[in-house]
C-alpha cells in the first residue's frame, strides 16, 4: 500500500471513525484502524465489535493495499500535522510498520496483518429506505437523554426506533425511557420504512451517530435487519449490533386523560427550577410543585442544607395540585423544549405527567412524580 | 445581619474566596464562608486552614453582623439569579439560618456560628512592598509549572520567592524544580523587598493566586513573615502559610560553562516535538535530540509502538551532539517562551541544559537530560 492524501481529509476521516476505538482493548488490533488503498480513495475503519465506523477520502493511490494502524496514535501524528500538508502512507511489508510521511517529519508505526480485522458482517439487511439527517438527529438527540444506565435493563439501554401509524399518519418513532421518564419523538416516515422492524439502537451507537450526524451530507441511508442497523453518509457509514431484547410497551405508561393542563414559560420554569433545587438533597433531588389559579409555587425543603422557594406566573386553571419531581429530570425535559412554552398535563400527585413543547408536536416526555 | 448586595458583585467576591474551600471536609465549618456585613460592605473570608481569601464589597448593610454558610451553595444560588438582581442577606438568628431573597425567589442555609470560624492570624508581617500585578503574575506563571509534585519531597511542593543581587542589578526572583528541570523567574526588586525572606509559596496558594491575579487591580501588596506570606488586592487579599523547609540552593545546577549555543524558532521547535514524541513511550517520553552544524534531528525510537524523525533548520555552530530529553518538559519549556526565538545552551548529553527566551532575558529554564 502506498498512498498520498490531504490531511485535512485524513484528520477528518480519522476523526469520524476512532472515537469507537476503545482505549483499553484486550484484542490488540482492536486498537487499529483499518486502511484501505484502493480505486482513488483512501477508506478508513475502527470497531469495537458491536459498532463499525467506515469512512473513505479521495487519496493518490500509488500502490493499492490495505495496512491496520494504530488509531488513536495515526491520529494524533496527523493532526499535528501543519495544515495543507500532503500525507503519505506507505505499508513497508517485510519490516511490519506503516511509514508516515509529510514534509520533513517521517514517522512510522506498528501494523497488524490487516486480514485479522474484524468486520462487521453486513448481512441480509433488507429494510432500506433514505431520510433526512435533520430529522435522524432530532430523533436521537432529543431522545437520548432519557436512555437507562442500568446494566441489569440492558435493553433500555438505547433508542427504540419503530414504525408507527398514528390513524392515517405514518411516522418513524424514537422512544427511550429509565423507569422514571420517558422521551418519544416522531418524524415523517420514510419511504420503504413501513416494514423495519423496531430496533433498540445501544447508547454508544447513540453518541457515535449524534458526532457523524454533525457533520452529515443532507440524507442519510438506513438498512436494518432484525440484529443490526447500518447508517449511510455519503463518505462513510456506522454499522451497529442491535440490543437483542424486547422494549416494554411503553406507550401504556403515557397517559390519555390527565385532566390538568399547566403552561409556564420554558425558559423561566427552568431558570427557577435549577435556582430551588440547588439545595436540594443530592441523592433525590426533590423538589416540590404547588400549583394553584396562574400560579406555580416550587418548593425544596433539606434539612440538612437549607430549603428554597420561588412563585411563578403560569397559565393554570386545573383543580390544586401538590406534585414532586426530580429537578433534574425536569431541566433535562426543559433542555430538550425548543419552543418558548412547555406545557404540562397532570393527573394527581402519584401519576406520571406529560411535558410537551408546545411548538412542536412531534415529541412528547413523561415524567414519574416523587413522592414529597 | 441584613445586608443588600447587587449580584454581580456578590458573585464575583464569592467566585474569588469559594475556590480554596475544599470539597470534602471533616471539619463542617471549613465548608463554609463568612459573611461579615459592617460599614456599606460585604466582607466573604473563605479558608482551609493553610489558606485564607478574603474579599469586600460594597454593600446596604441595615444591620451589622456576621455569619456562616454553605459557600459552594451559596455560590450556585447567587450565580444562579437573573443578572441585576437585588441579593437580601437576613441571618435569622433563632432559627440558624440565612435567608436569600432576590424577586422571587427566597431560600435559606443552614448556618454555623461565625465566631468558630477559623481565621490566619495577620502576625508580625514587618516585611512589606508593593509590586505590580504583571510582575507578580508572570513569576508564578511561569515558574510553577517547574514545581514538584512528589508528597515526600514537600520542600519542592511550592515556588521559593526571594531577593538577589546580580551585582548591582536587584531582583526578586522566583524558583521552582522538581529535581529534572528547574524555572528561573526575576523582576525588578521592588522597594522595602530587600530584606524579605526567602519564602515558598505552596503550590494550591500559587494557583489560587493566579486565579486572582487575573482580575486584580494594578498593584499588589505583599506582606511577608518567616511563616506566611499575604497577597492584597485592593478590595481582598490571600494569605497563606508559607511551606516549611528548606529550598535547595539552586544556583548551582545552573551550569555556568555550556559552550554549545542553538537557537531555534520556538513555535516550530514544539510542533516538531510534539509530533515526533507522539510515538514516545507513555513513561519516559523520551526523545533524542541530534545537533549539528544549522540542523537538529529529532528523533524517537519506542520499540513497541513506532518511530518517528523530523529535521529542523537551526541556528548552530557547536560541536555536533547528541541529548535526551523528556519531550514533555521541552514542550512546558516552550510553552513559557513567549519570543519567537528559544535559545538552548548545552554541554554534553549527560549535563544540565539551559533554555532561554531570546526576548526575556529574566526567564531562565534549566532541564535536566535523559538517556537516550
Amino acid at each position: 500500500m502506498k498512498v498520498t492524501i490531504e490531511r485535512s481529509a485524513l484528520v477528518r476521516a480519522l476523526g469520524h471513525v476512532q472515537s469507537v476505538v476503545e482505549r483499553r482493548n484486550t484484542i490488540p488490533i482492536l486498537s487499529n484502524v483499518l486502511l484501505q488503498a484502493d480505486g482513488g480513495a483512501l477508506t478508513l475503519t475502527a470497531t469495537d465489535l458491536d459498532i463499525e465506523i467506515s469512512e473513505s477520502a479521495p487519496a493518490d493511490v500509488a500502490v493499492k493495499g490495505a495496512a491496520t494502524a494504530s488509531a488513536v496514535m495515526l491520529h494524533d501524528i496527523v493532526r499535528k500535522l501543519p495544515e495543507g500538508a500532503q500525507v503519505r502512507l506507505t505499508l513497508v511489508d517485510d519490516e511490519a510498520r506503516l511509514q508516515i510521511t509529510a514534509g520533513r517529519y517521517e514517522g512510522s508505526l506498528a501494523v497488524l496483518p490487516d486480514e485479522d480485522f474484524p468486520t462487521l458482517a453486513s448481512d441480509d439487511m433488507d429494510v432500506r429506505f433514505s431520510m433526512p439527517a435533520a430529522d435522524l438527529a432530532r430523533l436521537f438527540a432529543k431522545a437520548r437523554f432519557a436512555m437507562s444506565q442500568e446494566e441489569t435493563r440492558y435493553y433500555l439501554n438505547g433508542v427504540y426506533l419503530h414504525p408507527y401509524a398514528d390513524g392515517d399518519v405514518k411516522l418513524l418513532r424514537a422512544a427511550a425511557t429509565d423507569g422514571h421518564r420517558l422521551a418519544r419523538l416522531d418524524a415523517p416516515l420514510p419511504a420503504g420504512a413501513e416494514k423495519a422492524p423496531g430496533v433498540i439502537v445501544p447508547r454508544k451507537a447513540v453518541s457515535e451517530l449524534a458526532r457523524l450526524l454533525d457533520d452529515a451530507e443532507e440524507t442519510v441511508e438506513v438498512a436494518v435487519s432484525s440484529s443490526k442497523i447500518r447508517f449511510g453518509f455519503g463518505a462513510g457509514y456506522l454499522t451497529s449490533k442491535l440490543i437483542d431484547g424486547t422494549f416494554p410497551d411503553y406507550e401504556r405508561v403515557i397517559p390519555k386523560t390527565n385532566p390538568n393542563a399547566l403552561r409556564v414559560d420554558n425558559k423561566d420554569f427552568a431558570a427557577a427550577v435549577d435556582r430551588v433545587s440547588t439545595v436540594s438533597a443530592d441523592r433525590t433531588r426533590s423538589i416540590k410543585l404547588a400549583l394553584a389559579a396562574d400560579r406555580l409555587r416550587l418548593t425544596v425543603n433539606n434539612p440538612e442544607a437549607g430549603s428554597a422557594l420561588e412563585e411563578l406566573s403560569v397559565d393554570y386553571d386545573g383543580e390544586p395540585l401538590e406534585i414532586g419531581f426530580n429537578a433534574r429530570y425536569l431541566l433535562d425535559v426543559a433542555a430538550q423544549i425548543d419552543g418558548e412554552t412547555a406545557t404540562f398535563r397532570l393527573a394527581d400527585p402519584s401519576s406520571p405527567t406529560i411535558i410537551c413543547d408546545e411548538e412542536d408536536e412531534r415529541a412528547l416526555y413523561v415524567l414519574m412524580p416523587l413522592r414529597v
